[in-house]
């Protein structure tokens, strides 16, 4: 995507080959960081810490991950007992996001096939490289069909413009190009469609106040960053024509894990007839899950995220203290909304409802 | 209330009878300001920049506002046309809390029926303290009634801790002595009940993260304080008992304004059958209004609560941006929750239910 003139992706494996260079998106809006990996430890760290973030994107990195760690191999040697170590060390970097695995597993899937050490390190590196530009396809897909949901708001509006509300960061910096969830909002934009993006600041790493406007501002389209208690009122008020998220593991009967807080607002949009829509790449879906809300294991994070805010204070980003020192914090980062509240999904293959059924329609390989 | 050892309340009249004294509660809780209030203009400026916020503290701010508008009257002559046009601006400092109005009305009918100068200031002094004493002794009575309450869930759950969700500041610092939503902690608490609080950070001004926590560390209430975003999710997984707010106004249909991102817990607490009250003392309905989401006035604050957020560095306390410079950002104070999601009402004669019947029930003179 375009960032002050200059095409750019929020990862990418660098002409030597050997370095996969990421922007550190925890310095965003304020710094605009780029961070070299050369290792498996850089790539577990640059996923925990969350310097990249983001289902598809944290698949991406993670795939590359192995391909580091194809040639960080002691005595160049890759045994099937180092890189599956070096895979299951990836793999529980965080435990929410299933493109994690899948992004390990399909590298590991090829390196197994290879036999000799440049073959596995070839293999690994096309297969990352494959997932980057499927992920990049994928969400260029999204935006195509989610443009008609827009399109067809847009027409019953008489043209006047499009209020979309979004949870978190599902664009591109948390995918490839374009986005999840702002696919179908670039797209439209692109398309000459007069759109305006409610953004939800997305407490409490504001990856949406941080982020998408960000993003939103830098490709020139109309937005406002509100509370995540906004919402409700907006949607009461009939300032939301529809919601889009993206989401870190849905199930293939619907229920969708996402950051924490698309839960209340799913419930909003269910009680004030909005549509709801989540978009995904299919490499999201859970095709193991049945109840999103018993089985998918939510992650809890640091207190610090929560206690401590990042900002800029006179040209330098600092974390300032909010609670009492001494208050206890609990810092759960996602929740799940049930399907009976998703009005349907944007997925590469087109759009389907939140049901096991009308999923399979879509995906019947999975059958 | 107690504060390190210390008996307090968030205002009072200085033993000079010419000084009204209040906590400056945006430095809560990294710094403890007491500030002098001698002014109408200090009164307006405390209110508006919310020294001092919460529906009964309000009212009671505004009482001792026209209280000093009579010490400050010129050439000492307290003529109907001055103090009317200085409650009119006290009046307008905030405009969603119908306690303003009707603290300032309180003392202005009590000095329109006094003859001379020094009566007038004296039943303005008079009300105003009359005021005070009476929202103490309100919210006393709310913590008795709401007491049976967690004493009910307490015995259901074989006196395990009881675990409560509260939104926002609804404490004594927002009122005189217990608070609100907190009166029932605080009793339950003191009379040897386990519980524990939930409490929302609530976004923009993070009252719960500042004022909450510190005014429950202090008093010794186990507590935990979580992004707004995540109430939804503790309640999918048993994790709240019951869900007990404030309000700035409630009409007398049950219809209830407060914090922005209150209807967002109450339809989470709706969807998963988790009870959701709101304690308020009568002067916090509104008489006058049938429909809260249509005709109760939202207030807009300015983006500067939601671009910068206030917090401590190094002992010093600062306020550091979040979002893009650049970006468009709106702040809305209040959203309105419909009685149909209210359990019901805690107030100083009782609990009923979130319906005119019940509410006219427990208020007869105001058929």
């Amino acid at each position: 995507m375009i960032v002050d003139g200059k095409q750019i992706r929020p990862i990418w494996l660098d002409k030597d080959l050997k370095t996969v260079k990421i922007i550190d998106q925890r310095m965003l809006p304020h710094e605009f960081v780029i961070v070299d990996m050369t290792t498996v430890d850089h790539n577990i760290q640059a996923i925990k810490e969350m310097y990249v973030r983001g289902a598809p994107l944290i698949g991406v990195t993670a795939a590359y991950g192995v391909y580091l760690a194809t040639l960080n191999a002691p005595d160049n040697n890759i045994t099937d007992e180092y890189i599956k170590k070096e895979c299951d060390r990836i793999k529980s970097s965080r435990p929410t996001a299933v493109n994690l695995a899948w992004g390990v597993d399909r590298v590991l899937e090829k390196i197994k096939k290879a036999e000799h050490n440049e073959d596995k390190i070839t293999a690994a590196r096309t297969e990352a490289r494959e997932i980057e530009e499927e992920e990049a396809e994928n969400c260029r897909k999204i935006g195509e069909y989610g443009l008609s949901l827009i399109k067809n708001i847009s027409k019953a509006k008489n043209r006047e413009a499009v209020n979309i509300l979004t949870h978190c960061n599902a664009g591109w910096l948390a995918c490839i190009e374009y986005g999840t969830a702002t696919a179908p909002m670039y797209t439209a934009f692109d398309n000459g469609i007069d759109i305006h993006v409610w953004v939800d600041e997305t407490r409490p790493l504001n990856q949406g106040s941080r982020l998408t406007a960000w993003e939103l501002g830098k490709h020139g389209i109309k937005h406002t960053v509100i509370t995540d208690n906004a919402g409700g009122h907006l949607m009461q008020h009939g300032m939301v024509d529809i919601v889009i998220v993206g989401t870190d593991r849905t199930t293939y009967t619907g229920d969708v894990a996402n950051k924490i807080g698309t839960y209340l607002k799913a419930l909003a949009a269910h009680d004030n007839n909005i549509p709801f829509y989540v978009a995904l790449p299919s490499s999201t879906f859970d095709w193991t899950l049945r109840d999103g809300i018993k089985e998918i294991p939510i992650e809890e994070r640091d207190s610090y995220e929560i206690r401590y805010v990042q900002g800029l204070d006179h040209g330098v980003i600092k974390n300032i203290l909010i609670p009492p020192e001494n208050s206890p914090v609990a810092n759960f980062a996602f929740d799940v909304t049930p399907a009976r509240l998703v009005t349907g999904f944007i997925t590469e293959r087109g759009i389907c409802k939140a049901d096991e059924k009308d999923i399979m329609r879509l995906f019947p390989e999975k059958n």
